[in-house]
């Protein structure tokens, strides 16, 4: 079994809404200090598969297809053995 | 300037119907390797801060007070100085 670890984040000059609107709670909060903040997501993927090298390529694929838009988002994995 | 890194996971146990849709359409895709896969979030905060041990507390009051649901997901950090 191996597991994938993905961080999929939007592009710098993206705008992110969602960052915005949590930063400016924060504010409210009294965490004045918070002078940007952007939300990405993490994917775990667990696969039945023991080679990592191709893996990576499955997992290269499957963020190309759907995990990420490329137009906005950049992607970053890495892989665990053994999990 | 320190960034925090911060990653919200469910906790184990807890559903997650995003992550189930999204495996069931990574298995029509043709990826059927993926036993399964679970969804959480990542942020990026910047803060108006030079000391990080202060900085960890701060960061550790927003993730319980906002960022997380400490019922149903865990949370945790890293911090970069210099950014």
């Amino acid at each position: 079994m191996i597991k994938a670890t993905i961080t999929v984040k939007l592009k710098p000059g993206v705008l992110d809404p969602q960052g915005e609107a949590v930063k400016g709670t924060l504010h409210t909060l009294g965490f004045g200090e918070v002078t940007d903040l952007r939300i990405g997501k993490t994917m775990e993927v667990w696969l039945d598969a023991d080679d990592p090298a191709p893996a990576e390529e499955r997992v290269k694929a499957m963020c190309e297809q759907l995990l990420a838009n490329p137009v906005i988002e950049t992607y970053s994995f890495s892989l665990e053995e053994g999990v």
